[in-house]
This record gives C-alpha cells, sequence and structure tokens, in this order.
C-alpha cells in the first residue's frame, strides 16, 4: 500500500521554487509556513474540488490539478488580484503513485505559468478531495462586490459557455477546440489587472452571470438591467446560468466604457436603483430563470 | 435533499464575530477575505481531517468540529504562535439538518475559547472531511524545528498517552476522564507563549514525540539523547509514538533549565552532536522503536 511518505515525495521538489523569496521567509517543511506580506494586504480564499462535483475519475491527473488550482486562484481575480502562494490540502485513496506524479506535473505547471509557490499541505486517505488555500496581493486595491453604484456599467471580461461545451464534448468523447476551457480554465489575471483601477465591483463568474451578478446587486444592495444582444455566448440563455469559464464581471463608472471597450470587454448592461435583475432582449424583458431565481431573496 | 444554502445558513452566526477587527478588512462574504497583518509575520498551515482516519462516523458533530480545528491550531502553537483567524473547506454528504447545526455549535465553541475569527470557507458534497486552513502570529518570533544546538535541553511541556487511553477507552465504550482528551485535544497556545522567547526549536507532537523529536533532530543536523524515567506517560514505551496529546517538544539552552522546570515543563533529554536518537532507561540504551524507525532516512 502507497504510505503517505511515498507521496510527500512526489510533491517535494514543488516547494523548491521560490518566486516570492522576500515575502516567504518559511515555506513548506516546518509546523507552518511564515509570511511577512511587506504591508501589503494580504487575498485569502479556500476552495475545495470534489470527485463527481468538479471533476471526474477518468480526467488526466494533470488536469485534475490544474482545474482544482486554477479554479480557486480564480477567487483572487474576481477581488482584483494577483497570486503568490498557495496551500494543498490533498485527501486521495489512489494507489498507484504515477498518478500523484502526474498530479504534481499539473500543480508545477501552474505554478510556473503564474510564478507562485506551494508553502505547505497536507496529505491524507480518502475518496479524492482538493482543498485549496489559495493567496495573493491586489493590483491596486482589493475589488469587493459590494462596491457597484447606480449608473455604473456593467462589463463581462470574455465569452459565457465554452468551457460548458467543453465540459458536453469531454462528456460525449468528441474531440474540439473547447476541451481545455473545461479542462484547463484560466483564471483571469490580466483581465483583472486591467480593470484594478477602475472597477467599483467585482467577482468571478464561477456559478454563472445570473447569480454572480445577482450578488454583486445584492450585496451593492442594487438592480442591474443587461441587454441580451450585447453578451456574448456560445450557444444560448443557458449560458448565463454557467460559470466554468471563470470571466470577470465588473462594475465601472461610464466614463470609463471606451476604455474597456477599446480593451476587449464587453459592455451588458446598467447598474439601477429598483433592486431587480433584468435581461432585455431587443427591447423586450426575458425569462432568463426559468427556476424562478431571484437574486434578492 | 439539504442544499449547499441550508448548509451555508447554519454557519452564517459564525461570521459575524470579529475579534481581530483591526487586521480583518473583509471577512467571509466576498470572493475572498483581506487580511491586514500590520506588519507582523503571518504564520499560515492547513490541515484536514478525514472520516475514518481522523475521527468516526459516531463521533459527535460538535466533537469533530472541536477535534478537527485544534489539531489545525496546534500547529501555531508548535511554531510559537498564537491563532488569529481560520478558514474551512467542507465536504460532506450528511443530509440531517441538524448536524450541521451541532457542527457549527462545535467550531463556536473554538472560536470564542481561543478569541478567533472564521473569514470563509466552502461547502461541497461528499465523503466527511474537514480541511481547516488556520493563521496566526508569532508571540515572539517564529520558533522552527531547525534551531536545536549541541547542548540543548529538551523539555516536553506535558504528559504523554492519555489521549491514547481515551481513544481506547472512546473504542471500548467506557466513561473515563481521558475521553475528552482524545475528543477535544487542546493546542498549547499559553504554553508556547511561555516558551517563545527562550526555545531554540519547537514542535507540536502529533505523530508521537519520537517522529516529532526525530523531526527537529533532522532539520537542526543534530540528536538527541533522551532519559525514559524522565519521560511522563501514562502506559508504557508506545506512548512515545502517539501524538494525540498535542503536547510541545521544544529545545532551549540548558541555563534555561530552572526557569521551565518552575513552569512544569519536563526536561526529558539534551540535544547531542551525534546524529541519532537514543533513550537510557536507568544508564541502559533502550530499543524505543521495534519497527526500526530511524528519523535519519
Amino acid at each position: 500500500m502507497i504510505s503517505e511518505s511515498d507521496i510527500l515525495k512526489c510533491f517535494q521538489h514543488l516547494v523548491d521554487s521560490s518566486y516570492h523569496k522576500e515575502s516567504i521567509l518559511i515555506g513548506s517543511g516546518d509546523d507552518a509556513a511564515v509570511i511577512d506580506t511587506q504591508e501589503r494586504k494580504l487575498i485569502h480564499s479556500i476552495d475545495i474540488s470534489k470527485l463527481g462535483v468538479h471533476f471526474h475519475r477518468d480526467n488526466r491527473p494533470e488536469d485534475i490539478a490544474i482545474r482544482s488550482i486554477s479554479t480557486a486562484l480564480s477567487d483572487l481575480a474576481g477581488m482584483g488580484s494577483y497570486p503568490a502562494f498557495i496551500t494543498i490540502g490533498l485527501t486521495s485513496n489512489i494507489e498507484e503513485i504515477s498518478w500523484y506524479e502526474r498530479f504534481s506535473d499539473g500543480i508545477k505547471e501552474v505554478l510556473d505559468e503564474f510564478k507562485i509557490d506551494l508553502v505547505g499541505g497536507d496529505v491524507t486517505k480518502g475518496e479524492l478531495n482538493i482543498c485549496v488555500s489559495v493567496f495573493g496581493y491586489p493590483f491596486h486595491k482589493p475589488i469587493l462586490r459590494s462596491g457597484a453604484k447606480v449608473g455604473d456599467s456593467v462589463f463581462i471580461s470574455g465569452k459565457l459557455g465554452e468551457a460548458r461545451q467543453g465540459l458536453q464534448d469531454w462528456l460525449n468523447k468528441k474531440q474540439s477546440n473547447y476541451l481545455e476551457k473545461y479542462l484547463q480554465p484560466k483564471p483571469k489575471f490580466k483581465k483583472a489587472k486591467q480593470i484594478s483601477a477602475f472597477a467599483t465591483s467585482c467577482i468571478d463568474i464561477s456559478d454563472g452571470l445570473i447569480k454572480d451578478l445577482g450578488d454583486i446587486c445584492k450585496q451593492s444592495c442594487v438592480g442591474a438591467e443587461l441587454n441580451f444582444e450585447n453578451i456574448p455566448i456560445h450557444n444560448d440563455y443557458n449560458d448565463l446560468n454557467y460559470g466554468d469559464d471563470y470571466e470577470l464581471c465588473f462594475t465601472t463608472p461610464s466614463k470609463h466604457n471606451n476604455y474597456f471597450i477599446d480593451l476587449g470587454f464587453y459592455l451588458i448592461g446598467e447598474i439601477k436603483k429598483e433592486k431587480s435583475l433584468i435581461i432585455k432582449d431587443q427591447g423586450n424583458i426575458i425569462e432568463f430563470n426559468k427556476d424562478g431565481w431571484d437574486p434578492f431573496t
């Protein structure tokens, strides 16, 4: 039977990197890590990825690692922040050492892509479960969900529904360009940096535009009106209820509209005083949510 | 079927406390928490507690919460640090809402006992698994595993084996004073504070004295010689290989011996140049580890 120490050996090389030497005084290997934030505000979130919920048994171990960490990191992008380091709590009952080696290759890929450090972790036996703690710092200042103002423009950072298409193609064992969008989602740090100085509120779309913009509205005590024809989608209305693209939804004073449009962001609507979420298609209000979900309840 | 939002409602009241208002700028409810460490070094560790490994199906939900968080917090004590805030990743497929209410009562008990804040979390469906991220600050400075010096005295902070007895009694459904030692272990923050200015190395005994002191020796490139008759144990030699008491093992220059003895700590041995871990009983070297475990391999 594979031991905890066998598994830990597969991860040992990951803790040697140190992109943030100046702030990670002690990394992995002691009781805990020691961090000097150097007077920056630290942004932290925790996120679980679970077999059968967030990935499937026959996903590649590399993809499971990449997807688990990337979706956790996306919360930092949603705060207008960049990533600096992570810790991973891995529960697994897989017996093949090669699985852990490949899983660790996936971790390494994300660490190197975003120049982040792995500063600790824990390993235990059980049904596959990956709990990732992520840490970062604001590009400019933390962008909260609660800052949207009446009259602000509502933007999203990219097309919705491609990852949903990727999942569909993956389930149908169909080769397509969308597979990677689902298997290896990218947290939108470059875009987060571009909006960091001018956004009044921001969220990463992980539960679907409707629910996530609903959360901005709720926390900002405002409503929103969207124009369906301006929302870049891959398929249909249902793309508004899927979050796997991890694009950003943010609000900004309308004087910045041209700046953001020129950068390739999509202006999809406006923040309103009335606390409701309305979507219009060619002037007519459309029923966007057949389950009758209301962000204000 | 119980929903994620039903579960989250059970935890909502927990995020209202704010023992650390000055440093937790944004707590739970946004994409991530925002922390101002106020120029202190931040100590962080992640720890998984898993059904069947760290607790049993019929443990009380309160005890599962208390035990999961307390064992995670113990790593901070092992760094000579005090706790400030935590985040929890809870995976559960339990369908009774009362279980979550009682689990949350357990969380609340720990938060209030140690004056710490819950600043975020995640909930997902699956086999019961509790991943706790803990955060704190050093009482004095972080005490590492790597600072033990030849000639230093080796101390432990309390008796070993009582929690092991508690587990035994619990398994045998026997009422005893030891049950609580197993079910609700206490991280040793008061003791960590007492040693913080004078310890050269420290670890919380979570894997057993032999393995954990072995880790100090390994990381400090030294060895140790212990006197068995000076080690306070509940049962027998095997108490040296169990960690459930979460006592601290630390080293300190021998000039502080009387100070620590007066405080009730146990002087159990000395750090040696030769890289081996020797235990003597009335002058004779004893075989403490029948599996031939060697901290230096």
